[in-house]
């Protein structure tokens, strides 16, 4: 039986301060979102190019939205580890490590699509403990961990809860590239995605807040990395639903990632994707 | 030599009421906004299918909004036409038909996603005179034609004003969907895309809305209707694109559809689409 809850029971047991995690994943958020909007839709954003022959967008605005939120973290939990997608690591010596995207979905971002987001989670060796998914465009926060679910929003506040479908042939699912990941990962997910009501392409991180939402039923996607999944893990699996890679596996080390709305929906799509896991 | 402002000449020649025409589409963007809105990610929402055998989804938001702005049309400019998508055409005795689609991406709005859009926009038999894209979510408003190309947006407001990107492979390049349209239309955007520097899927008719905003420099599609295209042409127009069909011809009829952020880019990858043009 999954239990998210798990991850509670171990925060208590570990007697971390969960208000300062709380309060401090808020003000990462805070922090990266005045250096995300102060480049989003500028002629003055400048696109490096991280992988040669290839296209791996990082902007000035992904490198100053994590030194801000490096800085925060200096300053408020200066015993914390750091694992960013932009700078070196930073070892923990108090069990906590932040897992930071300051941009998930660069080419997104570049492109002025208001779907990227930043991704914080506050983790121990187990996972995420808890997270946050921000759109400080449309000014939406996704939350989830430590017994909240919630989401902030440009019209109302709710609850996150996840959906109750149960059957393939009522999904709706969500992977941000067509291509996916390898051949065979393509054919996994295109696998599944036949046998779903609806396919959409495009959201990056915004399709599992959409998941947390309860508006859709399945993200699949591959070569993830640690960074891009685990604020989701905390935000999706707080709201009801279960977060796996393609074998039912742990996924916060990322790779081939299986996100559903329920365990049913999860159990029917992980019979299919795992027989192309690698 | 392409210029837009033949648009603003003729509605002179015409005597038309600008003034009334840009208010009268700002009032049905807002009416229509009222019901999208009421009916976004809610448990309320029932999805009909309007093709037995496929998936084109049509929600009772759509018939509602697309009735509110029906009522503002009979009140304020009853001899105005209307072609919208959900209920039948009205004749036109003014010369101005009001093209109409209550919200351009039901897939994406029925999944929760923020990139759909209503669609309106003022025409004559030529075409587009002035359109708005509206996002009532995210509360963006996009306004093109009578000399306007404005943005309102919830950070800061703007002008529109397209990019200057020269080169495909420096070019930027959106569809909805990566099937696109036929196969053979499919090889046509591919070939395009494969040529670009950046493909993204999943944006609907915001994906208009930022080539006008300078933001990306290429929309292709396929299989258009001319609710779905009408608003995108006066926008993006008055911002300083070009949008045409696959063969170089007016595009407000819909079909095959290439949308461009100027002339110069619009001549490269109209060369290539011509070869797939039916």
């Amino acid at each position: 039986v999954w239990d998210w809850k798990i991850h509670q029971i171990q925060a208590v047991d570990m007697n971390f301060d969960t208000t300062s995690i709380i309060e401090t994943a808020h003000a990462l958020a805070d922090a990266a979102a005045v250096l995300t909007l102060a480049h989003f839709r500028t002629s003055r954003l400048e696109v490096e190019n991280k992988v040669p022959g290839g296209f791996d967008p990082v902007t000035v605005a992904d490198k100053a939205a994590e030194r801000a939120m490096r800085d925060v973290l200096k300053e408020r939990r200066p015993d914390d580890g750091i694992l960013g997608e932009e700078y070196p690591d930073v070892a923990s010596s108090s069990g906590i490590t932040w897992v930071l995207d300051p941009i998930d979905g660069t080419r997104g971002y570049i492109c002025g699509t208001p779907t990227w987001g930043t991704l914080i989670a506050a983790s121990n060796d187990e996972g995420p403990l808890f997270g946050i998914i921000d759109q400080p465009y449309i000014r939406e926060r996704f939350v989830g961990g430590f017994s909240l679910a919630t989401m902030t929003g440009p019209h109302r506040d709710q609850l996150l809860q996840t959906s109750k479908t149960a059957t393939l042939a009522d999904a709706k699912v969500f992977t941000t590239f067509p291509e996916v990941g390898s051949k065979n990962e393509a054919a996994g997910f295109h696998d599944v995605a036949s046998r779903c009501k609806l396919t959409r392409y495009g959201m990056d991180c915004y399709a599992y807040a959409l998941l947390a939402l309860g508006e859709i039923d399945l993200v699949i996607e591959a070569q993830l990395n640690p960074y891009d999944i685990q604020a989701p893990i905390a935000v999706v699996e707080a709201a009801g639903g279960k977060v796996t890679n393609w074998t039912g596996g742990a996924a916060h080390l990322g790779g081939c990632v299986l996100a559903a709305a329920n365990p049913v929906i999860h159990a029917q799509a992980l019979r299919i994707l795992s027989r192309y896991a690698a």
